[in-house]
């Protein structure tokens, strides 16, 4: 396993490296952005921003937009823009989760409080509509905006599905596409109209994003049963206590005997946990092989990606790309 | 002054029932597009779109289009997106406020939960904008998120402005065009757009709401510490509670002798409340007839709104909306 991750940490370094220049160029328009006359806005976004994400949606739209041969600088600005809609969404989603650690650092919501997190999101997410708009391609405000409602949507949906073990693989799945997937596909679709590719490729491109997303967020639900907080920067664990229903549990349910699954009514439904119980799940993934089985799955969603990426013209982009896609289920494992 | 009621409340009336007939198209949309698979969000907003809202902000912009002679169906998805803007800023002010009562009903985030309304107000934002770019026009686009923009950042500023008694009226109007005049000057704005209206009579009707919205903003605010539960439907001195510096404190603190400034410091800086505090504030605000000077500044704002209404077509509609001018600053009084 531990060359694997010395080749993604290799792959997502290559991506970052191919995007760096860009990146940079964004990180203007991001700093120019958030010069406001409310101070708290810059105190809290700078926090954010700053605290080492891996800014995998505007990479990916910068890169795709690239690979279809692009040159000019639309691309900046509109990187900023999926950038600010993510941001919004971990301000908010920290709310909602009681988060108290992101990325190895306190989350905006411990260190000001909920109400700075919910209206500092609120500026973002209007603020990356306005990026758009001056842009002035009512075809990506179209595909942005789209990617926003779905995504927001795909939120309600997983707040319903807390402590609810009813929910099933095809749920989960509709779930992720929608909260985390779309945005990657939308970035990447947005990157290939910038690009003015074809049609067909733009597609493509959306699909393309969209399984790599599947991909990424199957991957972040194991992690946080199974990595340690230096390898991922946050606790783990949060999903067991906030019982939210992922694949692991859903996978284990599915698999569990009667006792075992007496154990997660108790610990999931009525969220009724006592200190072993994190413990005794990390044992039944152990029994019935979850993680094996989550991997898996992910990989399915990674063989998509590669063939949506088929359509592209060879180059050091989409080698890279496909170079991420192969190590890309062994993140920190 | 009973009888001020009597015509505001005619004068509001007309101009809905000037509207009403695209108020309704306006509610089957607003309906057609809460139909989600995530039924907390059809619960959420039903609550808050039937809980009888005056609607002003569609209203204004189906009458501003119908001003101008417009007769296509452009302003009904373009209405149902400000009150959506408007519905998930509610749902989000309530959270930040810690309300519990707004029209008389419990308000959401007391129905149900904070993360309700967080989510929920994401979503309908997001389906502003995707109601927007449906709409396929880059302008209204830009002038809609700009104000979401302005509209954010003053939600911000506000917070900040919390226990803060050095804010002045000046930083008070700034705030208050910001938070919520704003999207009625976009609203009226966007109507006279749709109706292809000429450039100086667009910016006119911008400034027309700006002033009403402003107007409207600071008779909200000394309703909270004035008006009855009965007549407006939300508790109050929520305000002094929450220790919002609004433009009664500012105008009362700005007369008080050196008792009632120390008075000011200890229940607004330091939020040290005691059961008798709202009375007493209450009688400093008689002794400097603060509420008269609040109604006398809310007037220079309907009387600049009537010179820009100057510029529009005569007919009945502007003679209806300069009728609810004249009337505007009687609300509940």
């Amino acid at each position: 396993m531990s060359i694997n991750i010395i080749k993604q940490t290799a792959a997502l370094a290559k991506i970052k490296f191919l995007a760096q220049s860009d990146l940079n160029d964004m990180d203007l328009v991001i700093r120019e952005r958030l010069l406001t006359k409310a101070q708290l806005v810059q105190d809290v976004t700078y926090h954010i921003i700053n605290s080492g994400g891996k800014r995998l949606r505007p990479i990916l739209l910068i890169l795709i937009a690239k690979l279809f041969g692009y040159q000019e600088k639309r691309h900046i600005n509109l990187a900023a823009s999926v950038e600010f809609i993510h941001t919004a969404t971990l301000l908010h989603d920290d709310v909602v989760d009681h988060s108290n650690l992101r990325r190895g650092k306190l989350t905006a919501n411990k260190h000001w409080d909920n109400k700075s997190s919910i209206l500092v999101g609120d500026f973002l997410f209007s603020q990356s509509f306005l990026l758009m708009s001056e842009d002035n391609d009512i075809k990506v405000l179209q595909i942005l905006s789209k990617a926003a409602s779905i995504i927001a949507e795909g939120e309600v949906r997983q707040l319903a599905s807390i402590a609810n073990l009813s929910v099933n693989i095809e749920d989960y799945l509709q779930i992720i596409s929608a909260k985390t997937a779309e945005l990657f596909a939308a970035s990447c679709q947005v990157g290939s109209v910038v690009a003015n590719s074809d049609p067909q490729s733009q597609l493509a491109m959306y699909n393309f994003g969209l399984n790599l997303g599947i991909a990424f967020q199957i991957m972040d639900d194991v992690l946080d049963y199974m990595a340690s907080k230096v390898a991922i920067g946050k606790n783990i664990g949060d999903d067991f206590r906030e019982a939210k229903v992922t694949l692991p549990i859903i996978l284990a349910y599915h698999n569990s005997n009667q006792q075992e699954k007496e154990f997660w009514q108790r610990t999931i439904c009525q969220k009724n946990q006592h200190d072993q119980d994190f413990d005794l799940a990390l044992e039944i993934f152990d029994k019935y092989k979850i993680t094996a089985k989550c991997l898996e799955l992910a990989e399915e969603f990674t063989n998509k990606a590669k063939k949506c990426i088929d359509i592209a013209p060879n180059n050091q982009i989409k080698s890279s790309l496909i170079e991420l896609l192969n190590f890309s289920i062994s993140r920190s494992f």
